[in-house]
């Protein structure tokens, strides 16, 4: 019969599966859907690793790639808030809090005390690991909607200032992506995909 | 501007999207629909990580997380081959060989060099880190199976013997992990969820 602890585990397990349910304003390269939670994180851990040189300080790989995967989870419970969605994002946080410990309370204790603590670490952005995976996490829904030529952006009829303001952790994080970022951001503002201001 | 490096992997980051596209056989819970390469690995890598003290011998989780994010890359050009479609299995090898050719040539010439490793060490299976990989790999779409009660392996006939063999690298990564498996299958086997022969 198995222990307490692995079930637990397991318990947790089936229930993240939830995160491939929760939707994302983002759309996948060639507009064809939108993308989901499980899969942005997916495709941060991956873009962490291959381009963790660019990081501004050395960084604990594992821990970030841990960080990328697990950082919507609450979202299960508490739904995606789009990031230039003033109304939603006044009340994220309490929602999210009610996520977070109701979700990795299925874990055993020493676990959800690790997940909560790299979950809070993230939210903080302020360690290397932090700053480094939300630069991801700002860098791939950005490289998304350029490949689609801005179609997100001008379906929200969203500013130069707003995709500035939701980048504000990257170059904390990499001056390299910062850079990218930057560019990327310049020539959708050219070619009348983001407004000036 | 951005430097040759950097541009290459940018444009394996971007392409590595289309995995999301890549439908599998498995069932999300709830039978909601079909789960993705995308989903699968992410749900994979966050399992590797929670269960790791269950692996055989000691495993470098950054590698093994990254070696379960990246192992389904190939069937972006080569498609998923279904574990019990003994057709397909045949010319598996050949398309899977030139997908990873040509998916892993857009990164740098080391990068290339090191994921071609990593899923050559993830495919013969022999490592720490490649079996208990395979663990997951075996273990994450078994577990959503058993939690939509068997529906999949009824849909396909599935006998248990057949099972067994898709799970024959699991008892290599993780005992642990295989008496959890041995546990699911005998319990769909007794709800006729899977033929016992």
């Amino acid at each position: 019969m198995m222990d307490e602890r692995l079930r637990k585990q397991l318990d947790f397990s089936l229930e993240i599966d939830k995160e491939k349910n929760i939707f994302r304003q983002t759309h996948l390269t060639n507009y064809l859907r939108n993308e989901n939670d499980a899969e942005h994180a997916w495709h941060m851990a991956i873009m962490a690793y291959l381009l963790r040189e660019h990081a501004n300080e050395d960084v604990d790989i594992s821990k970030v790639m841990i960080m990328c995967l697990i950082h919507d989870i609450v979202e299960i419970d508490a739904g995606d808030t789009y990031a230039y969605d003033a109304e939603n994002l006044k009340t994220q946080k309490a929602r999210e809090d009610a996520a977070k410990e109701r979700i990795f309370s299925l874990l055993p204790q020493d676990q959800k005390e690790e997940m909560i603590a790299l979950f809070d670490e993230f939210e903080e952005a302020k360690t290397p690991e932090a700053l480094y995976a939300h630069a991801m996490d700002n860098l791939q829904p950005l490289m998304l909607n350029d490949s689609n030529d801005g179609k997100d952006w001008r379906l929200h009829n969203v500013c130069a200032s707003q995709v500035y303001g939701r980048q504000k952790t990257t170059k904390g994080g990499s001056e390299v992506i910062f850079n990218v970022v930057d560019e990327m951001i310049k020539k959708n503002v050219e070619k009348g995909n983001i407004r000036p201001e």
